[in-house]
């Protein structure tokens, strides 16, 4: 009586790997008129994000995580097969439909909703307790989602974060394989501390560190393999406690012996970020992936506020470049506690300089270059024209993520190298130093702190909602 | 006198990265014809991977990692600007060229070559010692490259491991994501063990084990998203010293709630791979990728073998799917030591199945489902038609490699799950008990060992290959 149809997934260009569609391939399918009026949709498993009842009808507003758009269901009170369900449905239930019938209203903002006929069954797989706490349309807050792992992802906001930071990863890795950088797994189990920082973790055998950057590593590929990245998680023990940092973070890192000047560093860190800015206001599914402007949290951006900031930040003017001998003059005469030259920029004072001093409205990406030697690592080259500073940049972002980027140029003769990293520790590094007598390039690099760069992105004020699951070090972890 | 160019990215939709070019960009941007005959390269940065002296001329193959083609430079050796230089040039050396001219050799197997004009330079950049251990034409073994780590990438064939694991993970991330499934990360800091096999590394401070699996925290996802996946670092101190093990591997992991029944299960494990394969053979770069058939180490494939292996694992045919007890029943009359029913099949009893029993010429990838309760952990659904097994896989594959992959679907009754994790674990686990409170949807998922894939697509006999720095329990890890 009623046509029977498989469901495909909107790329035909692959053998499926699921019988059962998601949401999203259901709008797709719609869209592309693969689902016509009057199919019937076998099976869907999806959860309740908000019930509706009138008199004679009963909407659901359907969610699965892969789309921001709900799947309006409307339910037949009346129709005997539903009666007995009808009382039991609950927001935040896991559900199944079967034999549903899609019904176009292409009038509506939604393309098309779901429809009772004599077939249909709806089942409940997953029930959930009383105090059930994501209620209908009550304006839940970030912190609280927060404070709920299990539960967060399925707020229509947390789950838009998810599909946004799975995007952004799989369209940089596109933007950097296409132009010849090659993607590698450099080791996580190491001996090196290569910050220096003393903030590892070590492990129980074999005290080893956990990678606080993978960079001397993936300087052994450069070496050999010219253009090369890694998105890997890094480890850093340190106690602050900030909207800035994770305990675990994920850390894309890039070396290249393409790149050993400076301004060509510099401008492969900005148009990397311009690239992807571009690539995502371009993709064609976005409004899918960003939140749903009905459901937003307080102190949130909406879609359009999210693309706004996007078109910001692809615009090359909106890029400023100066070195740090020129922050601290600025500093000195514009702020009111200026560092003395030599010393480490606060966060403070960068956050004038990319939230005030060069566009007071919407706030500047600011390169900041050539910083003191006393003040950076062992790794990073000596200026040619001034040997007091590093050839290095520090990426200072508005919108309160501070540095999300640094990098440098990096050391390779071997005497220089030597004398920085001093006597005590050579034994220790004697493999990164004999690096440079295996026919050595020179080369530079940089690494992007991803959960950063997704906070500034989607309008975060808090690096632990850009990760699916935060580690800080004064947490006690349970799970 | 000489035409100035600018050597253009082959892909064109995003800005240029880098404005120095890799040779494969060269090697494309002459098939493309944006490079032309009589065009002068101005810089170029690269390593010597083979000397050719004839009287008057000297003929370098070069490398820069990116292409397992030589780009073949021509010294004329009476030409006074080289005479100095060329009784320095050794291999192994890296080197800048810059103003040499591109010469179309179209009758030869490589498309052009470089050629001297008089403002053609090149230059010594990076010194190797005189015992520089990769000497041209010696053919150098496998477990030699392997036991120089800082040298190895500058062999043709580790460059080409190296850029094969980049496009698989690549391709993989493509056919996912194409499918609606969501790439996350899930945290390597965690309490659990999931696995149950106490062969964690834990953390100073915080006491945290390293995730030996990421699957709890994924169903946690699947939950609310549907379909999620990672590629992650895992890391087991398990002390096994074989070709197969590694202390820190990466793995893919995938869990959906719309892979709830075995047989959906098996399929998408299958086709993923099967996907996989297809994509590897129809990608239109992939003779640069693999490995140059001139420069092969003994024991290891060449191009068309690899490629013969990628045809074999796309073919459905060589597919086969067995229960456990099938598997017992077969060797118990086929096989010398076969097991008694309840016991884990040893690797030995794997490999006679993949590679004797299915199909002794070239292998088979053989899918073992349903394996007894008790040899499996606790996750892992009860088959609704016989308590004594649960609804499980594992995926065999040929070539030495043994288990690639393994799946279940998972224990959503919540008294059956508490009665399989035991008292003992229970306040553990009591987040992974609780997430079935939580409007729960059925949910399978599987493991692929993306190290062991590797190996077997590329040929490699040990999966301390396939990794970039591997990390084993047994060996002093010194950098």
């Amino acid at each position: 009586m009623f046509p029977k149809i498989v469901i495909k997934n909107f790329t035909s260009r692959y053998h499926s790997l699921t019988k059962l569609p998601t949401i999203n391939q259901l709008f797709h399918n719609v869209a592309n008129k693969s689902i016509k009026d009057k199919d019937i949709i076998p099976e869907l498993n999806c959860h309740i994000q908000s019930i509706k009842t009138l008199k004679n009808v009963t909407f659901l507003d359907l969610f699965d995580g892969t789309s921001s758009h709900p799947l309006k269901l409307v339910i037949d009170n009346n129709m005997s097969t539903h009666k007995d369900i009808l009382n039991e449905l609950k927001m935040g239930q896991a559900i199944s439909l079967s034999k549903w019938t899609v019904v176009e209203t292409p009038k509506r903002t939604q393309q098309f909703e779901l429809s009772q006929n004599s077939d249909s069954r709806i089942e409940i797989l997953g029930k959930v307790q009383e105090d059930y706490p994501l209620q209908s349309k009550q304006k839940l807050t970030v912190p609280y989602l927060r404070s709920i792992p299990l539960l967060k992802y399925k707020s229509n906001y947390f789950a838009s974060l998810i599909r946004f930071r799975s995007l952004l990863q799989s369209q940089l890795i596109e933007i950097l394989t296409s132009q010849d950088f090659i993607m590698c797994n450099p080791p996580i189990l190491t001996s090196n501390d290569t910050e220096g920082n003393n903030e590892t973790f070590k492990t129980i055998p074999k005290n080893l560190n956990l990678t606080v950057s993978t960079q001397l590593h993936l300087e052994i590929l450069a070496q050999s393999l010219k253009n090369v990245f890694t998105i890997s998680p890094c480890f850093r023990a340190e106690m602050s406690d900030t909207g800035r940092h994770l305990a675990e973070f994920w850390m894309l890192e890039l070396e290249s012996t393409n790149l050993y000047k400076l301004e060509d560093l510099l401008d492969c860190v900005k148009y990397l970020i311009i690239n992807t800015a571009e690539s995502l206001l371009s993709y064609k599914n976005i409004d899918s992936i960003l939140p749903n402007d009905n459901l937003l949290p307080s102190n949130t951006l909406n879609k359009d506020q999210i693309k706004e900031r996007w078109s910001h930040v692809a615009n090359p003017d909106n890029w400023k470049h100066i070195t740090y001998t020129e922050a601290v003059d600025i500093l000195k005469e514009h702020y009111q506690n200026p560092p003395t030259w030599g010393e480490s920029l606060s966060s403070e004072q960068e956050k004038f300089l990319a939230e005030s001093y060069f566009n007071k409205d919407k706030g500047a990406f600011v390169l900041i270059s050539q910083y003191p030697t006393s003040i950076k690592p062992f790794y990073m080259k000596q200026c040619p024209a001034n040997d007091k500073v590093v050839d290095c940049f520090d990426m200072i972002f508005p919108g309160g993520m501070g540095e999300v980027a640094g990098g440098s140029i990096r050391e390779v003769n071997i005497d220089t190298l030597q004398k920085a990293i001093g006597p005590d520790k050579t034994t220790d590094l004697d493999w990164y130093v004999d690096l440079r007598r295996l026919g050595s390039l020179p080369r530079g690099g940089f690494g992007i702190g991803m959960e950063r760069l997704i906070a500034y992105l989607f309008g975060l004020q808090n690096v632990k909602d850009a990760i699916p699951f935060f580690r800080v070090m004064k947490d006690k972890i349970s799970f």
